[in-house]
């Protein structure tokens, strides 16, 4: 007989254990903290995962979290530049930055063969079919710059040109404030190659 | 204008960022898991939160995770001898040994100054309550060998001893599988104090 045994206990555990890097150790000590608290605590946390999951949309244009059909970026922005990303929070970390005033698209992940993710499987599509429309001057290809990113970059670039738009890559280099003596070797490959006259 | 911001976002953010270990970044991460997740994946996660809480107690006597009003371990096994630890994943781990056929008593915390837990706010009282009854033959302090757990394991003792009980400290050493030349001085000289006779 199991003497520690608690199913609903083992449920939450699990539930927990599903996200992102979490593992069993971690989910527990996650149940420990629900169970040990108040009931108002677990009724808010049950609350705010129902209303998130019912109120957080995604906008039907761009793909970002949006709480109407289309988000405050796409009404007031347009269709002439945009910037496109693997994730809702990379355009938290454009618009953070205060430089950006076009529009983006957020393709929810890139390709990725070992993980079984195909073009058809992230939305690009849905980016052609935006490009097609004949608004677009230019599209800004913002994923990162790892293989994943890259690949992504290099394969929607391969559909973007043809509709006869201009199509940009983020610049690589040595990030802001880091030392050029700890630089990798492809960061300064990129940042001599991709040096600018000043 | 904040273009980013959705409310019912934040605050299921703000939930998870209350989870203990989990920041802000974390807590976004969790959050996209749940509303790029299905409808019934939420609702079996908002459900298991409410479960849980509902039906994990804490048993009257020991103070570890049951489903009713007592646990199982403490139906069957009695005061003889009682195993203080300072939480219930605690009672687990030694259960897993498959080693220990005696009762324990969860403490909920460990004494410790500088974040204000007292000896009141961890259930000592409760502990030398079932030692008063006189059925103890000897109380087991198996709490952690780092500070806090050292000064509970003290403090309990010198309430414990005055009963006629036997107190017992669980060993401190090298772990098993560990090799010599990397253990801190601490551990060492304390494995050499308590050295056995083969």
């Amino acid at each position: 007989m199991d003497t520690t045994k608690i199913d609903s206990l083992d449920r939450l555990t699990n539930e927990f254990s599903k996200l992102p890097g979490v593992g069993k150790k971690t989910a527990g000590r996650y149940a420990y903290y629900i169970v040990t608290g108040s009931l108002a605590q677990a009724q808010g946390f049950a609350e705010a995962i129902l209303e998130a999951k019912e109120k957080v949309k995604f906008c039907s244009n761009c793909g970002n979290f949006a709480d109407a059909e289309v988000c405050p970026i796409c009404k007031q922005r347009g269709e002439q530049t945009i910037c496109v990303v693997k994730e809702p929070k990379d355009v938290m970390a454009i618009e953070k930055a205060h430089t950006y005033n076009g529009s983006y698209h957020v393709l929810h992940g890139t390709i990725n063969p070992l993980a079984n993710v195909a073009p058809k499987d992230i939305k690009i599509a849905e980016l052609i079919a935006r490009v097609s429309k004949g608004q677009t001057k230019e599209v800004i290809l913002a994923t990162s710059p790892d293989v994943e990113g890259e690949a992504t970059a290099m394969y929607i670039a391969s559909l973007v040109k043809p509709y006869g738009v201009k199509v940009t890559r983020i610049a690589q280099g040595l990030a802001a404030g880091t030392q050029l003596e700890f630089a990798d070797e492809v960061t300064l490959t990129r940042a001599l190659r991709d040096r600018i006259q000043l």
